[in-house]
């Protein structure tokens, strides 16, 4: 058993990290992948690579395509999208990859603290698992893949 | 020309009746559909139709899940789904119905004000209008459905 | 908003008739619709139609597949369907159909009593609603359409 | 010719084994997969990994969720799919698994003794096959792939 | 419920109008659609319309895709295609049409006489009912749409 | 027997008038319907409900998606696509529609003079008919729909 | 680049392995693939693996379903799908794969005497190419994949 | 990360070399794929294999779907299709590519001159990303695959 995962949300904490590590010492055979996590450049590869604009909404338009190129790939290849919410920002692509994995039928893994489970109701209602820690997800990949339980 | 249209997200402010309004005076044959916007029993239904949870997480879990009803339906039927994000509160369901609706293929129109613009990049991204006021989402259905411009 | 409802399993007791009249009462815009619930005639049919077989295997083959002529355009047909679970026989086909509306996309209902939670977990999880009462379907079905609460 | 076949349904007796060790015997290319048959695991996953609920219906539900996340990947991508019914316990979850995968468009095996054919007459009507034993899995599987018969 | 239903096949009886009159007797609401059964038109159609061709086999191609445009639509739409195969001609397309429906999981009917059984084992182990008169289809949508076994 | 077609293609010659006419006078059930055929209505709507742009990349880009809304709408509900190319302008939209429909397994027919077969030869590659003239797209609907040759 | 071709059809000529050298002679990446073509085992496999049926119409109808266990498989996962009709029997099986294929968007090579031109136009309209030995088969898929014409 | 890219369009400039070059250098792992570039060959290829046609629109038509089966399977395979546009001829089969891959929900990079702006419009609506040089294009690539600007 091969699996594909897609590790979307938050990025201003070490939580791919920790679940890439987790995985390999577990030795799982599963493809991690995750969005561009560079702040910056995922703002300005629109007008790096295709020239400035002038207007930001336009600067913002062009960047966010070219970043889609990579996530509707990597979600559409996807078995399982962990998606992760962080007490900070708005998130709401984080939210927009949850409903769009949804949609495609793939299964969800949320992770969020318990503070902000009124508001991610409706996409915890979505998911086949929420949990808070990303050791927990870990442990949900390897019980799936080996039947192991910690 | 007949369309139907699912008005998504903020729900403390009157923008779906002034585009239901705008479409009634404009005579467009549009069948407007919408979730429930009443906060308290959204969040209360699991609870009062099939019992009361002792811990919030599952009481957020059922009425979610009875909400899911109404939402998936509307949502799947639609042509456009039109998505109002406000300044207040996280608005993740609003987000996880358009990454939803752009996954079935929907057409989105989103709407929300200009200081929001580079947090929701990647929403206004996947759509066919982004723009700030339900007059304009009215001035979009009368052209799309009668070629008028304002 | 119009519901198309389709009611799968038990076929003992009057469970439809107590959902098609709470339907009716609260004036809900529902096409409800069922299997043949006559016991003989739908193990019948096969033979009283395309003539008598010998083996009792090929009896029940070929009433099952007319019988799946129903069931097969209901369910595609349906928003939503509700599976019923009685505490006797095996059921087997009320289970099958839960799975196939599942794979569908189709929004599930089960209803079952308390006693039969674990044996149905699997079905349970794939549902957006578990409830134990035919009124708690109406219930469900009102606040859907209608935003009510009981 | 490459087969992805799985096994699912009654986990008391050793069928599946039958059937790995007929496969690997007859050297046919074939990746077989089931869902963890630990019944106590498969029962207590939610609890272990994601902490214990005081409600069993809640136990239940997080642990199938959990499960679920094995059996989908492992269905969707199944070429066919073996449905094997004892003559104990419920099994719902074998006919909802038989469903979910005939409404997928895989092909269908089911094994079960001919004591039960009535109660799984629709069932057996989503097949391509209908089988009393491990051995004629088998049989199957070689004649499909090598077109040699017994 | 509504049915709509495709008679496919065979074009030299009149077992189309058979079918009609009984769902008309029977007072089914069925909408039932053929394919144009005068044969020298659907040979000519390419030619009268779009111009005469020299060549034969360039004079069938056209008038065949003008017929598929009807045949694709009329099936496309159907919940059940009845195709009949009679003893005379080759009548290739009833089951390529059989297999197109079959591919899109339409529920098929077949009607033949007994002794081109072996023949038609392909089409017939994808049908829901294989049958050999008119009555008996419209027997089986009778009970099918009403219950009521002849 | 009704259908829907969209009219895409050359604007400058009254072709979709001809077509809607011969439809009316042979009585048939069509839904006919058309991109907006004001030229520079379509070029100005996203400037004139949107606001200005500077750049004139971004007045198509905004105009030309929100025109996507009807085009989208209306190809999708479409059963026949018939696709105009004239002897002037680039017309690449034409040709993306007819790309669009095919792929969306609608059915198309292409209409154009003789003299560009050879740059269409793919566009006629994916169609069920070409033709010349729009009394040649008349006399195929009333023969699809009703069976009669001019 | 690499193809999966399905070889279906007439079973009484050499066909398949001429197509099988010359794409081994052109050196061609092609996993060809074809159903079981001894005549005498695809009829018997039923009875011989799950026993013997009184009854050929079950007996037929068993043998059908197991064989189609490979066709099934081996059409969704090819690429182009190769269909032979010879002047003898009925070969709707043939017919039957190539409606299956055309539905499921396979491309079709269809492959017959221009004898037989007229009971096949329907299955020749639905293909990318029509031809009448299997060395032109060869030198479609050598042109597809190496762009060499003979 | 591996990606599928085809390059359709424009067939008189070395484009496609200066990608692969590119994307070589990057080490990227892309399988690029594209039509016959030999105009000569793709024109003939209906002829040379199949037999001399008389009327010059068959000719076309036997060619191009011959070609078809080429490209349907590559575009159908692909993650990401870009599509150039020169200044000559009239290049509506790239046209055609572009609608057919957006349909297919195919992530679409367009590429053309300033000058032909206007006339792409409705192309560049569907597109992720516009640009004018092969240079750019692989800017692209390599940073939606390894998240590195240029």
């Amino acid at each position: 058993m091969k699996l594909r995962v897609y590790l979307s949300g938050e990025i201003h904490t070490d939580w791919r990290e920790t679940i890439k590590q987790g995985v390999q010492e577990a030795g799982l055979d599963i493809e991690i992948s995750a969005p561009n996590t560079c702040h910056e450049d995922s703002d300005d590869c629109g007008d790096k690579i295709l020239g400035a604009e002038t207007n930001n909404f336009w600067k913002d338009h062009k960047a966010s395509k070219i970043n889609g190129l990579r996530t509707r790939k990597l979600i559409s290849d996807a078995d399982i999208v962990v998606v992760r919410f962080g007490d900070k920002y708005k998130q709401w692509n984080a939210a927009f990859d949850a409903g769009y994995a949804a949609a495609l039928g793939k299964s969800l893994i949320v992770m969020h603290g318990s503070d902000i489970v009124h508001p991610l109701k409706e996409v915890d209602a979505a998911a086949q698992a929420v949990c808070e820690t990303p050791e927990q997800v870990v442990d949900i990949l390897r019980y799936v893949m080996t039947n192991q339980l910690p």
